[in-house]
């Protein structure tokens, strides 16, 4: 077993570096936060005596040697950025909970002939520069790392500059490791196991995502003066189209989820009808053909919307993953460790993506997944218990002991 | 007649400071650009002769002296303050217009008994700092002087601070002066003039506004992993609402309008549903009855759409005024002057909310309108004619010189 002690103690310390304004975390990735959280995990790696690898992505790679020069290693990480008003656990749990299974390992003196690394891949949040799971989907060879470089954030900042400005530009070349396998624990992010009343979930899927980005185009317009006849209102197309994406989503209950997280009105004045606004429709599913009937649907109608108002309506898909379903053998491994270790279980599927769901294209790959309080991920609020986050690295430390092989 | 040219040149130079993106200005009030502007305005003024004072907001108020020691003022003015994305008229031409009228006094020797006082008014737009006509309002003993230094913009600082920073705080009372007449010079920002082909609108009253702030408490959590039954999701309340109000002001033609300008979404990252949506709602009509009862059907349905899905609803009034009726004898001085000049004319009520709207409450008060393109307004592609800026500009003239009694 693991020593569930000193994982908490390593997630609180990591807790304080981009402290939020509630009690959760502000460390986007590439901030200056991002920095202070990476070398205290550095300084943590070398402790646990493990050798560390940077690719151009800045993904960290700390491994523990195997004793088969030849055994490819297994890989276990997730991230160590967070929202802008995110929680402690999302993604440090799964990093940290890694690197407490090798110190455990450490611990025990056990041996295993495939090495072992913990990994922290660079960007999975996407909240400060879109897509979400960059860095995993470079070395799974979805984007290219031109494309990874150039994304934008709000302020206009390119990724590669700012993973430079960091000093976290490592010299391997994005995907040429190869693994054994990939595991990934993290908490649920959704209210399913602490409503069954489970400690473990068995992760077997990964549903699928679009994020489809809008922007209208209306007349920038004096809200006084300009009478309602005379509007070209961005503002209502938008309302309209998120009270459609509402219905397609309903629509394909249960199995299917569909919202907004960002809207940005331009110019954004009490006073001025909005000449522009841009937004984010996020939808998924698992089942593939749902997932794709939805933006079928929202993309037929949305334009219909905007033309009843005048209204201009661009829409690019700047985020996308298929439905992933995980490696049989790997989760059988957690299924009949959490068994082995009597913690209760059961199968689930993750509704956000993971960056194991893009390792899952490149290597045999799976999760470990805890509950968390009220289903509240992607808010400082989030909360898991000790004995929660004890028992997920426990099956975690099983499943990969069996997989890399004593 | 007034110099159309000189206008126009005086016009054209204000414009290069603060310029915008796309043609218009950025001179919003109580940045470094607006102190640049009121330096340029200052030096016009002091060369046209002009006392300059300024009071405690910082409104700027020049004087040609009357020839008689006890004779009241007449006030002339508007603003030079722009929205984020203004044009170079809104306010401008009535600051301009009014320095012009003086300068034609000057160039055709004209004494009147009554003193002239051109008029630069703090903060109209209201869009850093709300409520619009700030330092109008404080003048006509609408708001306190504290009120309006403890206003916020998005940054969090305060009017009174951002008001020393520029250097902008004068010695006067405001309220203090008293006014024998109010003029105000604008473009019309709406479509009418243009439509019906007139050169002049003769502004016989001035639409009431409420501007109704919002904020909708949601549940910030994960746009994957929350099932749709689970959420609590501002952004589809704020949508339902913006409707509603779509709905409402529809339901109120001819003679009413609303709208959403400002919409800010918290934490606004893609995959986060909005824990706080904080957007502003606009409802105007020159009709009281009709005005309150938008205000009060909007309070009514708000909460019931919040309700229904969970979301915490509070609503603060943060702007305010009522429909004003112009002053009759103004109002045909205004008239009579077009005709006199052979302009076309018609009677018009202002869509948008002017200082002459605070000002009426203490002092005879009116206004005079030009066409502007399209009625397009808060748009940086707002454009008048030299033809129109002039014919308005000579109105005035023979209005204020009638009123100010040679
Ligand atoms: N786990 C997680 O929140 N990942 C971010 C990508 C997503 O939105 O699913
Ligand atoms: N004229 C003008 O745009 N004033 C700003 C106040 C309002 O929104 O009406």
């Amino acid at each position: 077993r693991v020593n569930g002690d000193r994982l908490w103690d390593s997630l609180m310390d990591m807790a304080k570096i981009g402290p939020g304004i509630a009690g959760g975390n502000n460390r986007q990735t590439l901030t200056d936060s991002d920095a202070e959280g990476r070398s205290l995990f550095k300084k943590w790696c070398e402790e646990a005596g493990l050798t560390l690898g940077v690719d151009k992505m800045g993904t960290m790679f700390a491994t523990r040697a195997g004793t088969d020069p030849n055994a490819l290693p297994v890989y276990v990480g997730s991230h160590l950025d967070t929202q802008p008003t995110g929680g402690k656990y999302d993604g440090v749990l799964g990093v940290l909970g890694a690197l407490e299974v090798v110190r455990t390992m450490n611990d025990l003196g056990i041996k295993t002939k495939h090495p072992v690394v913990v990994t922290n891949w660079t960007n999975e949040e996407g909240a400060r520069f879109a897509p979400a799971m960059l860095a995993s989907g470079v070395f799974a060879g979805v984007h290219s790392l031109d494309f990874a470089y150039n994304r934008k954030d709000p302020e206009g900042n390119l990724f590669g500059d700012e993973l430079k400005r960091i000093g976290w530009v490592g010299d391997e070349e994005v995907g040429a490791r190869k693994m054994h396998a990939y595991f990934e624990y993290h908490i649920e992010q959704g209210p399913i196991l602490e409503a069954e009343n489970k400690q473990i979930g068995v992760v077997t899927h990964c549903q699928g995502l679009w994020w489809l980005e809008f922007t209208l185009t209306g007349k920038e317009a004096h809200t006084g003066s300009t009478p309602m006849n005379m509007r070209v209102n961005a503002g209502l197309a938008m309302s309209r189209i998120l009270e459609m994406v509402q219905s397609v989503a309903m629509g394909e209950q249960p199995g299917a989820v569909g919202g907004v997280g960002q809207v940005i009105f331009s110019p954004n004045s009490r006073n001025v009808l909005p000449g522009k606004v841009v937004f984010t429709v996020d939808i998924r599913s698992p089942d593939k053909s749902k997932l794709d009937r939805m933006r079928a649907k929202i993309e037929a109608e949305a334009p219909k919307i905007c033309d009843a108002l005048g209204v201009g309506c661009s829409i690019e898909a700047i985020g996308h993953f298929e439905p992933v379903t995980f490696d049989e053998k790997l989760v059988t491994s957690v299924r009949s460790a959490a068994e082995r270790l009597g913690y209760s279980h059961m199968n689930i599927i993750s509704g956000a993506g993971h960056d194991a769901c893009w390792a899952a294209k490149v290597a045999p790959a799976t999760m470990v997944m805890c509950p968390c309080v009220g289903g509240l991920s992607h808010n400082e609020a989030e909360e898991i218990s000790k004995e929660w986050a004890t028992a997920g690295a426990d099956v975690l430390f099983h499943a990969v002991v069996e997989t890399a092989e004593i």
